[in-house]
C-alpha cells in the first residue's frame, strides 16, 4: 500500500483465532499497512505473548512506524473489555483467566484494549464499515455461534461484568424445538449460526422428497456456503433454508428494536455473506412483527468490512472504544 | 419539612398526570420541600403552561428558593427527552406534538428536561431510590401499561428517536394468546399491566370452580389491589394470579439480562406494591430460565421511592440526567 494514501493515527489489530494469530498495522480509515501471523498453539500463554510482541516490534520497525502507534486492539474469544482478561475460553490451548491486556502492555508499553469478537465487530463497523456515522446499531455476528455488539447513543454496551449483548442467547418461539449448547432451548443461535443453518437444511431435506442439489452433498460436508451456492443456482430447498433463517432474524430484530431503538441491524461473519438471500426475508419479517414505532426506520445491512480482513479490522478499531 | 435537613441542590419535579398536574421542590436526596397541584384539563396547552409556571413561581417565592433551583424535570406520557416534545399522547386533552420543554424554559428561564414516566422512574430510582449507586439496571413500570427505563454503564438508553426501552412491547410465548393494545400479540404488557393481571384473574376464575374471595367482587371492580388483598388473606386463586404474573416477569427478566447485563431489575408502580407476591416467583423463574452467566447475579427489587411521591420524585431527578 502506498504510504501517501494512509491516514494517521495508526493502530495495531490482533485477531487471536483458534488456529492462527494475525496482527496488522491499520490506519484510521481501515487500510491495512502490513501484516503477519503465527500459529496460535504455543505451549504457554507467555510464549504466545512473547511471539506476538517480538512480531509486532519487528512489524513496527520494518514499516518505520516507531512512535506512531496509538494503541493495540486484540479480538479474542471470551475477552472481557472491562477486566482486560480472557475468561473461561474453552477453545484456546491455555487455562483461563488470562490477564491479556496487562501482559501485552507490560511487554510493549502501548495501550491495549481487548474485547470479544462481536464487540470488536461492532466497533469495527462504526470505525470503518457499515455503521460509520451511526450512534445506534446492533451487529449480529453469524458464525460458529451468534454473538452481538450493541451500540446505543454512541456507546458500546458493556454491562455489570462486560456481558451485555448476548443476543444470540435470547430465546424465541421459532426455535422452541432446538437445544442450544448453553443447555437452554430456543436460543437465536440454534437457527442463525452455521450449525443452525445446517440443521435447518437437514430438517427440510428429511421432511420432503423434493429434488435438491443439497442431497448430493454428504451431510458432514454440508455448510452455509454450499447451501448459499445451491440457492443461487435456484435450488428450492436451499432458498427455503435462507428464507426461514432470514425470517427468524427479522422476528428477532423486531424484538431487538424495542430495546435500543437502533438505526440499523448489521449481519457480520461467514453466514452473512449470503446477503440479500437473508436480508430480504429478514426485512419482511421485521416489518410484519415490529412495534409500529420502529417500522420503516431500521435498516437491515450486511457488514461493510472486507470479509477476509473483518476480524483484524474489528480488533484494530478497539483503541477507539469509548468507555 | 425542617429546612436544616434539606440537601442542596434543589430541583422542581412536575408530574403531568391524566387527572392532576402535581409539582414540588425536591432536594438532592429526595426530600419534598413543598408541593402544589391543579387539574390537568385546561382548554389549551398554553393555559396549562401558564397555570404551571405561575404556580411554580409562587412555590419558589413562598419557600424563599429564588436562585436556588437547578432545573425542572417533567414526567409526561409520550414525552421524548431527545426532542423535548410530547409526541402522539392519546390520553392528554391537547393535540400533539407539544414542544413542552421549550414552552416552560421560555416562561421561567430555567433548564427543563422532559421524559416519559418510565425513564423518569429509572432516573428517580438511581438518584434517590433502589438503584442508588448502580450503573446497570432496568426499571419496569407496571401500571395501566408496562413501560421501562434501561440504564447501562451509568447511561439511560435513549436510542435513535428516544424510543429505547419499550420492553413492555417485547413479545413472549407465555402471552401468545393475548392481544395487545398496540395491535400485536404476546406483549409483556398483556400479562404484567393492571389490565393484564385482571385478565389473568378472570381466566383463572372462569377455568375452575374453586372457592375464591374474588368471586364476590363485580368484574368491573376487580383490580390488582383487590387481588393482592385477597392473596394476602390466603386466597388460592389470587395467589396463583401473582405466581403466574411473577413467573412471566421472571422469564422476561431472563431475556432482558442477555441485553444489558444488569445488576438489578426493579418493579415500579401500583402493581409492584404486591412486593414478594410477585418477586418470589419472578426470582424462581429467572433462575430457571436465564443464561448461566447471569444466574445469582441479578437482583429483583421493588421501587425504593415512596409510592405516593414516586412519580414526582422521578420527574425531579430528570435534571440529573446525563446525555
Amino acid at each position: 500500500m502506498d504510504a501517501n494514501n494512509l491516514y494517521p493515527p495508526f493502530t495495531i489489530g490482533v485477531d487471536l483465532g483458534g488456529t492462527n494469530t494475525v496482527y496488522a498495522i491499520v490506519d484510521s480509515v481501515g487500510h491495512i499497512l502490513s501484516r503477519n501471523s503465527f500459529p496460535t498453539a504455543t505451549p504457554t500463554i507467555e510464549k504466545w505473548a512473547d511471539t506476538l510482541c517480538s512480531g509486532i516490534t519487528k512489524l513496527i520497525e520494518d514499516n518505520k512506524m516507531a512512535g506512531q502507534i496509538e494503541g493495540i486492539g486484540i479480538g479474542a474469544p471470551c475477552a472481557n473489555a472491562v477486566t482486560g482478561c480472557i475468561e473461561a475460553a474453552t477453545d484456546l490451548p491455555w487455562p483461563s483467566p488470562i490477564p491479556l491486556a496487562n501482559m501485552i502492555e507490560m511487554r510493549l508499553g502501548l495501550n491495549v484494549v481487548i474485547s470479544n469478537d462481536a464487540n470488536a465487530a461492532a466497533i469495527g463497523e462504526m470505525t470503518y464499515g457499515a455503521a460509520a456515522g451511526l450512534d445506534n446499531f446492533i451487529v449480529l455476528t453469524l458464525g460458529t455461534g451468534v454473538g452481538s455488539g450493541i451500540v446505543c447513543d454512541g456507546h458500546l454496551l458493556s454491562g455489570t461484568k462486560g456481558f451485555a449483548g448476548e443476543l444470540g442467547h435470547m430465546t424465541f418461539a421459532f426455535a422452541s424445538d432446538r437445544k442450544c449448547s448453553c443447555g437452554r432451548t430456543g436460543c437465536l443461535q440454534t437457527v442463525a449460526s452455521a450449525k443452525g443453518i445446517k440443521a435447518t437444511a437437514i430438517k427440510f431435506l428429511d421432511s420432503s422428497n423434493e429434488h435438491s442439489l443439497l442431497r448430493s452433498i454428504p451431510q458432514n460436508e454440508l455448510n452455509p456456503k454450499k447451501i448459499e451456492d445451491a440457492a443461487k443456482l435456484g435450488d428450492n430447498i436451499a432458498r427455503k433454508v435462507f428464507e426461514f433463517t432470514g425470517e427468524c432474524l427479522g422476528k428477532a430484530a423486531a424484538e431487538f428494536a424495542s430495546i435500543t431503538d437502533p438505526e440499523a441491524i448489521i449481519l457480520f461473519g461467514g453466514v452473512a455473506k449470503a446477503g440479500e438471500l437473508l436480508l430480504n426475508p429478514m426485512r419482511k419479517a421485521f416489518s410484519e412483527n415490529a412495534l409500529h414505532l420502529y417500522i420503516d426506520r431500521v435498516r437491515m445491512l450486511t457488514s461493510g468490512l472486507d470479509g477476509a480482513d473483518a476480524a483484524i479490522l474489528g480488533a484494530a478499531s478497539l483503541p477507539y472504544l469509548n468507555h
